[in-house]
């Protein structure tokens, strides 16, 4: 669906609309021939189900299985492929750090390097929140500068940081520093361009150069003596989420890069603390007068399929389901629940299989779904469509878009 | 799905992918009410569906009745009306010819003309091979050039043959000189291009002049007197089915022109004799282990479909269900069933019809289908997907798709 099209057709209303997404909220059957979303007891659920229109929707392209960026990109109606963010931006972007046209990113690892050069831990220990930001700190009053061009440090989470180049023509298509296994030495940052690129080059010698330094600023360090950088990706802005759909939109979730995407995407997002399904659901009744559109992350079905923890990812999705009658209280006038791609416990991965989605609004086709499951919603009235199609269909229920053509 | 995108997705792996087409596979209800499919007992190809998971793909477009080339270009990923193979050159790759880019195909019809000066036989009396080699033989010794133009002449079956002009700029969009029917006289080879175009001029020039020199040979020739042009085609190569999914494909046909279709793509094609389903069967069980893909083609349900003989289509899938167990016994890690197109009895041709498509592998979801059949298929998992969705599926089945984006 073309931005500028869709655009010219969305229409202001007061009607309000929830888009909860269950992360990797698709799986396949386990050992007991039933998926987690199958297994759960999820009462609430299947009354939206009843009263809605179920089916799938495909996050980037059949058969592809998304990270976490464009599963959400696709969700917001952006199309995955044209709107590639790399990690380097997409983590960032989760922080208070605010981003300038140009910036080029990469996410930091902090490390530990052995006496032989080579990288024996990646996670440094996996060094807590606070002695994360005390090393970011360290660095960020030793290292402003990298011949002229300006470096920006934000710390992300424990072992996790960013680092920002600013003020230079840069490109991103840079290799990770990172050699992804420990015993390894680390790797020199390179262009990845076909073409000798100058922007690529000089991208790969202010990180080669901010690395050299940092090492020898953090050489003291018992744990934190090394920094990897990857991720690479110049910042450019996407087309405004809250503009485009001529609404206020409010985003909800626990974790950073979830915060980071609908930052980038141009909600409003809420920093203060939401680390259970109960806080989240607070804000949203908290916020819910303030805001059109409400963007509910969450997180931890992903976590379960991701360990293959079956039985872990039935206990969210049931948890999720006994806390919404709170977020039916609030009577959206859209609601969908479903996932931003699919994690079945069994692959211990996302995949690529299409993730269960139910719309239920005043104006949606009844069909005969009953319950919340992989097999039921084969049998619904959505069918299998594109993730790019979801943002347009909730802004049709939503009576917020007007008639194309005379 | 952008081929840059998906080969740079695409990872070697030890799993096998086994594709098996059977030609015009969808139907539609005969006198019984039933199609084909439906009425065929399948048990093995029931099995099949029971534990994968089943849909339909749309060979070209909704509503677009596709030509056997454009029919499996779409299955093997390429978008079809992007690559558009002529019918000159698909022809002519399934024999041993090899091309050069650039070189301007044509099929040859020979004919009978009569004294009149219209053709009396389009097909020369149906002359056998053997006859049909001596003409082109007699031809290829006489003209080896048209204009300066190289001219390699190409037996294909029975009274057909394909011309090729080499090493001049030439375009196909040229009619073909074939009236259609008989007591008309041969048509003049013109360019079909809107504007004036040099190249399609040329070929239109060395196309009239050929035929003239063609008549003067063959003038005393008893059934094969004449010969006609048909479906031009500039040689274009492919992007490489093999490189770009990064594996060794191969594929097993019995008729030319889909041998001509896989090479053309890139898969290595067997030539040796198989002409029953049976030898088709053995030829896979003998390569099964030096290649990563098999497709493997099924001719003869097309042909039942396109003789409206619904009961021999029955007999033919129901042939194809007896041999399948010797396929499942090599273990494929991927198991495809579909047809190229859909060819229903009661329409004696191709159709537009959706086609039938059964995908099983340890990682599908289960579907609550449980028979091979397109009522049956149409409460499936899989869906109506596209054609050009079927390779990235089956890729990502076969855990042979990195994931994409952060």
């Amino acid at each position: 669906m073309d931005f500028n099209i869709l655009s010219s057709l969305a229409t202001k209303s007061k009607s309000k609309v929830l888009l909860v997404v269950l992360d990797g909220l698709g799986g396949l059957p386990g050992e007991q021939g039933l998926t987690a979303l199958e297994a759960a007891e999820t009462p609430n659920m299947n009354k939206v189900a009843e009263y809605g229109e179920c089916g799938f929707h495909d996050p980037v392209s059949p058969g592809i299985t998304p990270g976490s960026g464009p599963a959400h990109i696709g969700l917001f109606g952006y199309a995955p492929f044209k709107y590639n963010i790399g990690r380097g931006v997409l983590d960032t972007a989760g922080t208070p750090f605010v981003f300038e046209p140009g910036d080029l990113a990469a996410r930091l690892n902090f490390a530990t390097l052995a006496a032989d050069g080579t990288i024996s831990d990646r996670r440094a220990g996996r060094i807590s929140d606070e002695e994360g930001k005390r090393v970011v700190k360290k660095l960020s009053e030793k290292i402003t500068e990298i011949d002229g061009v300006k470096l920006l440090l934000q710390h992300v989470k424990e072992y996790r940081a960013a680092a920002i180049f600013r003020g230079a023509e840069l490109d991103g298509k840079l290799c990770d520093s990172d050699p992804q296994k420990v015993g390894l030495k680390p790797l020199e940052v390179k262009p990845l361009t076909d073409e000798p690129d100058p922007k690529a080059e000089l991208g790969a010698k202010l990180a080669n150069e901010f690395i050299r330094q940092a090492k020898e600023v953090l050489k003291d360090e018992p744990k934190a003596n090394f920094l990897m950088m990857r991720g690479f990706d110049v910042y450019d802005p996407l087309p405004n989420f809250s503009t485009m759909y001529k609404w206020t939109a409010t985003a909800v979730a626990a974790y950073p890069m979830y915060k980071g995407v609908a930052k980038l995407a141009g909600m409003n997002v809420i920093e203060r603390g939401q680390n259970t399904i109960e806080e989240e659901v607070q804000i949203v009744e908290d916020i819910w007068n303030e805001t059109d559109f409400v963007f509910l992350h969450i997180k931890k079905t992903d976590s379960a399929g991701e360990d293959g923890n079956m039985s872990k990812k039935i206990e969210v999705i049931e948890h999720f389901d006994r806390v919404l009658p709170r977020l039916l209280a609030l009577k959206p006038d859209v609601l969908c629940i479903t996932g931003d791609h699919s994690t079945p416990c069994t692959m211990k991965s996302h995949s690529w299989h299409p993730v269960p989605i139910c719309i239920n609004s005043a104006v949606n086709r009844i069909d005969n779904v009953k319950k919340f499951g992989e097999r039921d919603f084969m049998q619904g009235g959505l069918g299998r469509i594109h993730s790019t199609d979801v943002m347009p269909l909730l802004l049709a229920h939503a009576g917020r878009l007007k008639k194309y053509g005379a």
